[in-house]
This record gives structure tokens, sequence and C-alpha cells, in this order.
């Protein structure tokens, strides 16, 4: 039932406790679901309420703590012994009284961690500022560590099973991107067009079928494009508007993120001037990235192009990206930005988004990419171009040509 | 543009300034993305970076903290004027040496706020220990207050165009419903399944076009159903499952959730002994809810009726629902469980889950209620019942009869 091998969780847990030991932690309280899910398996919604999984430095096996009616989902779902799947009553979700953490606090006391150093994940959305005051004060024996992105830096290089996971979100990406790209013409709503995206979002091929991904398609047009994160409305499309789609195709949890701006009908000049530029700047990079770069110089290859075609662009060009939970698909490490230090090695992956917002348009380009032996590989093929879907040529059933 | 007129934002904003008054609070700095939507219309995927919208006591007008990029919409999507849109530059993003919440309370200190009381949502998902943190650092002079759900509580008694929303959620959630039945046979898997409902979700109705919902349809099946909060996977059902759909349709971010059991073919002896309970006990519930009731005595009513079929539950039976943002569609303030001393009032609104869970099966049919000025009505009116699709009844395209 596991995704990977056990082996592979073996290894992982054996990566977190050297990195735990490197920097002094001794128990690692982890809240990001997708940390969880790297070491254990867990996979479920239930990160709404607290919950956490623990690795104890000198334990052979992670512990499991959450709600009561969520446990039978860790016994089941995980390579984690029965034994060690804890749980907390349910009076003690989303009350004034009871608080989860405390229960995990005493739980650490309980079995003998109580006056250790215990690693947290101090900004993530899944540990909140009660929750560490709930924790501290449960535990006044324990010293405290941030211990954010300790296990997210590991995720940083992909298995090859991970790859493969990618490769094939990179399908269902694909798919999604055309089957809503062919619904975008005048008078159509976004909700529809949105609505056939995440069709094939979830339904994936014959093959593999599709998972939620951690961030619902965007999908602004017309003005709404100079903004980048507006969820679909009911507004529809006109001619002369355009539209961007930004989506991840998802499976197993591991997204591979792919956006495209399509014009509905003819491209305003503005929008013909920059696609070009854009278009451009990413074969450069596209070229330019191998292992033994910073993630920095990634942006500088870009910032170098677009000066000389005076384009500037405040906001980071992208990040590391494969397992995650809502909110974000990203994982929070590597951003490509001046002044991002880490050094590109195979197997990392990055959503490369080299996105551009003005007064009211904007455009997006992106696409995945593996660094590989040599240089990189998108993962997908789709055609790197700005999208034209002209309503002049709309056949009798519906359909652009 | 936005959903509601201005005159009920700003009695909204009326009503929030009287609760800060009443707590001692003269900054209030809100970071549950419903909450920023309800005080300002501020809708956007950009709750996975730091942002907040400020109440001051004596401001006419909130304060929105964003990055860059979501500025436009903040501008475009919200009642506030421009110069109370105030951003911070990328470089904030997910990095380790600057963080939004000193940027944040850099600008209270200059707008003159810096030694006030300062009220947080100190447990919500949006609010990390590191944020309150360097919050805290960067406003040394300031007092700073747990405002949790100052503003869930006014949520709680919805206007009558919030509950028209709701209706039309329902509306929503209904044919989502319907569509992901039908779709339920042997052979199919679950994603399939899942494909079809949220494409119903998200197109809505000609009329009413389809939001996000917080929570993406939950769809265990077999086995699986023992567990609440397991996602679709590429599972097929078989004859002999049961499947439960846990769904809410949303219409401008209002929730109507919704759940059913379905039988894939016969159900099993003990899924037939215990729909009835099930079914009992809610029309019990819904016939005696009414104003004035607490919480605690509905979740009685339901206790009473199941003591006597040898039920017990230990989660909680609801929670109130309305306008909400990921991970989750519940409003963290009123819930139907023992002790809950919340008054019913009219206009309130609950998703009513009396779901059970076993060894390796479950059973979940919940619907949404209004609390009406003598008792209470269902937003839906789908069949309150165990849905059973015979396979042996497939006709020759595929569709169940």
């Amino acid at each position: 039932m596991l995704p990977f091998d056990i082996v592979e969780y073996q290894e992982r847990l054996e990566k977190t406790k050297r990195r735990m030991e490197a920097k002094g932690v001794e128990v690692l309280l982890l809240t990001d679901p997708a940390n969880i899910n790297y070491l254990s398996g867990y996979d479920a919604w239930s990160f709404y309420v607290h919950q956490a999984l623990v690795v104890i430095i000198d334990e052979p096996q992670p512990i499991w703590i959450g709600r009561h009616q969520d446990a039978s989902g860790a016994r089941s779902k995980t390579w984690i012994y029965d034994e060690n799947i804890i749980d907390y009553p349910d009076y003690y979700v989303q009350s004034e009284t009871y608080h989860p953490m405390a229960f995990m606090g005493e739980i650490l006391k309980q079995i003998g961690h109580g006056n250790r150093t215990v690693g947290v994940e101090m900004d993530h959305y899944y540990f909140s500022a009660k929750a560490y005051q709930r924790l501290i004060q449960s535990l006044p024996d324990a010293t405290f560590k941030d211990a954010s992105l300790l296990v997210n830096e590991i995720r940083l290089i992909k298995s090859d099973q991970e790859i493969e996971y990618m490769k094939r979100a990179a399908i269902i990406a694909e798919k999604a991107m055309s089957e809503g790209v062919k619904t975008i013409r005048p008078d159509v709503r976004e909700c529809d067009t949105a609505a056939n995206i995440y069709y094939h979002i979830a339904s994936g091929t014959p093959e593999y079928g599709g998972d939620y991904p951690a961030i619902v398609p965007l999908l602004p047009s017309g003005e709404n494009t100079s903004t980048p994160h507006l969820t679909w409305s009911e507004r529809t499309f006109q001619e002369g508007d355009s539209v961007i789609i930004e989506l991840a195709g998802c499976y197993k949890r591991y997204h591979v993120p792919l956006a495209r701006t399509v014009s509905v009908g003819q491209p305003t000049d503005m929008l013909q001037q920059i696609a070009p530029f854009v278009i451009e700047g990413m074969n450069e990079v596209f070229d330019a990235v191998k292992p033994g770069m910073t993630c920095g110089e990634v942006e500088e290859v870009w910032r170098n192009k677009m000066k000389k075609r005076g384009v500037e662009k405040e906001a980071r060009l992208g990040y590391s990206v494969g397992l995650n939970y809502p909110p974000d698909w990203g994982e929070h490490t590597a951003s490509l930005r001046a002044g991002d230090s880490t050094i590109l090695q195979p197997n990392m992956t990055f959503h490369f988004i080299p996105a551009l917002w003005y007064a009211n348009y904007g455009i997006e380009i992106s696409e995945t990419f593996r660094v590989t032996e040599e240089g990189c590989e998108s993962f997908t093929t789709y055609p790197r171009e700005l999208i034209i879907n002209d309503p002049f040529q709309i056949d009798a059933d519906g359909k652009i040509s």
C-alpha cells in the first residue's frame, strides 16, 4: 500500500537523524504534513487539526500523534508499528480548554523525553503560535530549537522513485493544461474551464489516477491577469482577453506545476511584444542550468538576458517543488533568486516561473525541471509559447480548431 | 465586484470594533483568510505567504499588508482605499533572514501604533510560532492579547445575503453529490468519481458558478471507510464495498457540506443495521433544534436517542460552517458536542455530521442546517438515506438505473 519501499523510508529517517545530531536536536516534532508523509507514508486530510510525527534520535521508529478518528488511517497507511500510533480524544479538537500540544507534551514526558532538546518547525502553517506556547508549557524541562526545514532540506534531492512519480504528475499536468486550454473561448465562464482542468487533474490517465494539488488551478482572465493568485470566478472570457492558467499535476502528493498564458483571439500588442522575451529567457535558463551552479546564478542568467530587453522582475523566479499539501506546493527551501547559495545537484526539481505582472495585464509561462547529471530537463513537452485561441476559428460543435 | 454591499462590510467592522473594545484590543492583526475576507472582501490564494488585515480601533478603514505581487488583488478586490494597501518586497518570502511579520511590526510603529494592545489569532494556521516571535520582537512596546475567534464569533450568525450564498452552495452540493453517486459502480476508480464530483463543484450551475471548497471531496471506499479523512486514490470500487462521499458545495467562499454513504451492491448486514439508526437520530435532531437551545443540548438529543440503540459516538456531531479557506470549512467556534454552551440563534448554520467509524467500516450521512425563527431547516433536500447502487442493474451504456 505504501508508495515507497520501506527501505526508502528508513533511509529518509536515517538522514533525518544525522541532521538532528548535527543540529543538536534529540526529539524532532514534525507538523508539516509533507514531512510527516515523507518519513512515515501518512497521507490524509487531517492536518486541519493538530497532529505530529515525532522522531526520537535513539528510537528506531517515529511516533504518530493525532486525533482519535484519524489513528486508524495512521495504522493502515504508514510503516509505523501500531504501538507508536497515539491518539488524543475528540474533546481536544478546537477547544478553548484543551490543546493537543499539551497532550503531546504529556506523552513525551511519560515516555521519558521531557528533558531533551526538542526541535520544532517554527514557521510552518500547522504549528501555530499557541501550539508552541502549549507545548513549551507542558514541557518545562525541555530545550527548544527551531528545526524549520530540517527535513525539507533532505527533500531537495529526489530519489528515482520520486522522479518517476513526478513524471506521472507531469503527464497529468500536460493533459489538464491541454483540456483546459481547449475550453477557452468567448462567453465561457472561468469556473467551467477550471472544472475541466480539475476533472483531468483528479482523473489523471487510465494508467495513473491523479491526486489533488496543494493549490487549486489559478485562472485569472482579462485585467485580473495583473494579479497572480486570484482563483476562478464566474467571469466569462471576452475576445481580446488573456487568460493565465497555473496548475499542477499531482501523483501520490508529488507535484509538477505548469503555467501558460492563453489569448482569446489576437493578443494585445503588449502581450505580443513581451511573450517572446519570456520564452527566450526561459530557453536561455534551460540551456544554462547544470549541477554546481547556485540558485542565485540561475537567476542571474535570466536577469542578464532580460536586462537587454528592458524587462525587470521583482519576485523570485522559482522554487524547489515536489511532495506537498495545501496551502503550498513549494518546498520552502531553495528559491531561484539573487543571493540564494543553494548549489544545484542532480535530481533537484524546481518550478521555474518567470512571471511578469503589470498594471492591467500579466504573463505566466512556467515549467518544472529536474537537474540532471549534465544539465537540466523539463518534465513537460507542452509547447513553450503564448497560446492563441482564435475565436474566429470555432467549428460547428464549438471546438476551437 | 464585491460579493456584499459596502454597508454590510462596515457593519461587520463595527461589530469587530465593539468586540475589540470589550476585550481591550486596540489593534487587531487578523491572519485567518476567512476573517480577512469577511471584513475586507479580499479573496485570493495568497495565504501561503504571511499576510494580515489590521483593524485599528480608532481608524475608519482596515489596513491590508501582504506580498507585493498580491497587492493589486487587494486594491481591486476589496473596499479598502489604495493607501491602506501596504506590501512587502519579495525577498521577505520564505527567507531565513527577513520575516514579513517584522515588516508588519515596523509599519505599525511607523504609523504610531507600536505601543498599543495588539490582538492576534494565536491558534490559526496562518499565524505560525515564528510569526508571533518576529512580531513581538519588532514591537517591544506593544502588549499582546490572544484575539482568537474574535471575528469568527461574529461570523456565527449569518446575514440574509450570506444565507442566500449558502443556498446556492447547497444546490451545487446536491448536484455534485448526485453526479458523483451516479459514477459509483464496480471497477470504477475513486479518482474518477472524485473528478466528476469536483467538476460539478467548480462548474456549479448555469446560474451560479462554483468555487473551490476548503476541503477536497473525501472519498474512502471499502475498509478505508473506517477512517474519516482519507482522500481519493486509484483504488477501484468492488461489489460489496461501501463508499463515503463527504463534499461541500461552495459559492463565493460559503460552504454547504453534505455527506452520504453509498453501497456498491447490497449493503452488508452491519451497514443495513446501523443506517436506519443514524437516519432516525438525524430526523430526531432536525425536529428538535430550535433557537434558545445550546449546542450541548443538541448533542444530548442525539446521544439519548442513540443510547437506546446501543450506539455511541466519541467525536463531536458537528460545527458551525460558512465562509472559509483551506484547510478547513469549519469555523472553529461552536461545536455540537457535550458541554458546548453556545445558544442557538436564527441564521446560525451547522454541518451536522453524526458519522460513525468502526474497525473496518464506517457510515457518514450528514447535512448542513440553518437555525430558523422556530426550528431549523436543512439546506439540502437530497434523500436522507443509505444509497444502494446495485451493480446488477446497470443498463447498456453503463449507467446504474
